[in-house]
């Protein structure tokens, strides 16, 4: 039933954005959920983030976690911050990069203290820096923000102009604290074309149907979590990624082909939730897979 | 932007299935969260089960909510186990009656006792005693089943079939233990005709993408539950309800009426989760609406 222009692929953010707000990890074990991903099937992990320890201690030891990477099983990607970040990432040895650019003018200036001016500026000094790096620029809020500032999908689109024209290689639009709907992706992706990624929070139950939705409009790259684990721990009650599983069993059972293997993706889970102490959120991780029915 | 031919009808079936597995909340209460239902806007309320008590302790005292029901507020929906709990319902003046029938055998055999065919035969018994009410079949299990049983797409729709010919007016489609894909919708549809409600539950995340997919072909009835609560007490991991706030807050988005205030629901929300001493399940209770964006 496949067909290749359906297939889609996913990139598996957990071992970034799901674990970055969790009590952190040892840089082995963060590796090993990494690599097990790739073993499912995932051609993509963002596997680090190159913050400072001190913002986020749960994505220390970034460097360590690159060095118990299987080269070539997956691309891996890591998040830089700025241009210090970048040049850490590539002494690790990462070709793939991703960044982040808010949509909300309030989350830029909170998180990071640039105005959106100045945080397009600092990607066009990792662009610089990184020549030869394939860069995913992650635009956040891009669907609403909580903060009252008048995010609309003209500003964004504007946003993704202005990103290309600094020279990034692709764009990611993230829905940080889950405001999507398959109306306002719709709007977005009229302007934006569905040449993009999409990073989507299931803050109110609706990243699956977002993720079914933008796949009829054309979009084919996903990022998502395993165990649905994750949000922002700068953006209160941001909510989890869409899961890795749930995301898998929708697309699977369409016949969309995602090069994953679900089973393999309930063992992570597994795994996952004995290194956090809990259960995950996915309720696919919960619930199994599809029990069989003759359509 | 709202069409005629798009708008849903909800049928929140909280008082019921919502409340069926909780520990058991006093008739007034029930019959509270009833009525603030209606005045939200629910056109459609499933507001007791004359089911044994001693079977489901949280559903005793039907008559007693029923009497606190404000007449004329909502369609109110009693659910009737078999001839017995139907007279009781006709004389506490219920005239909207739930049946259900799953369309798995072995989870009938398990938890009513009969066989499918006998309990088509208590549907016509049914039909009988209560002469001018409306009937509204639920059949189980209509996407799989966890039994391993075979329920099928050709199963399902004779089914439907055979409960038409004993005169039902209406049928509800039933995704006991979220088996429900678009594609088994779809095909199940194909059978039966989109002239059916769907009953969602969210085991596996899949819910709000069901209820999306459907109204796409066709379909305009959707039983939920406030707060996303539910699950059949005799289908172990079956999963709370598709909640009404999500819903709502998905299709009054996309510009499909549905009647319903989410705001009032919001609060709704809040009393239940007061009542039952935890919060629910439902994301949006937690969330809220969404953030303003200019598409």
């Amino acid at each position: 039933m496949s067909t290749d222009h359906q297939a889609v692929t996913i990139r598996d953010c957990g071992p970034r954005d799901g674990l970055q707000g969790e009590t952190p990890l040892p840089a082995a074990e963060r590796a090993a959920i990494a690599n097990r991903l790739a073993a499912a099937g995932l051609t993509d992990v963002e596997a680090v983030s190159f913050v400072s320890p001190r913002a986020v201690p749960a994505m220390a030891g970034a460097s360590d976690v690159a060095q118990l990477l299987v080269a070539g099983s997956a691309v891996w990607w890591a998040l830089v911050p700025n241009r210090r970040g970048c040049e850490l990432a590539i002494e690790a040895g990462f070709d793939h990069l991703t960044v982040t650019v808010s949509a909300s003018s309030v989350y830029s200036e909170k998180n990071t203290g640039m105005t959106i001016a100045e945080s397009l500026a600092q990607v066009a000094q990792i662009r610089n820096v990184a020549e030869g790096a394939v860069i995913d620029a992650i635009i956040s809020f891009s669907f609403g923000s909580p903060y009252g500032d008048g995010v609309t999908a003209a500003g964004v689109a504007q946003l993704a102009a202005d990103l290309r024209a600094e020279g990034v290689d692709r764009l990611t639009l993230a829905d940080t604290t889950g405001s999507a709907t398959p109306r306002r992706i719709a709007a977005v992706l009229g302007q934006t074309g569905s040449d993009v990624g999409l990073h989507l929070h299931d803050t109110r139950a609706t990243a699956l149907t977002n993720a079914y939705a933008a796949h009829a409009l054309g979009v084919r790259r996903f990022d998502t979590s395993i165990g649905g684990l994750g949000g922002s721990p700068f953006a209160p009650g941001a909510g989890g990624n869409l899961a890795t599983e749930e995301l898998v069993l929708l697309f699977e059972d369409l016949g969309i082909d995602t090069h994953v293997d679900l089973e393999a993706l309930l063992h992570i889970g597994e795994l996952v939730s004995s290194l956090i102490g809990r259960s995950v959120p996915s309720r696919v991780a919960s619930a199994g897979g599809l029990p069989p029915f003759d359509v």
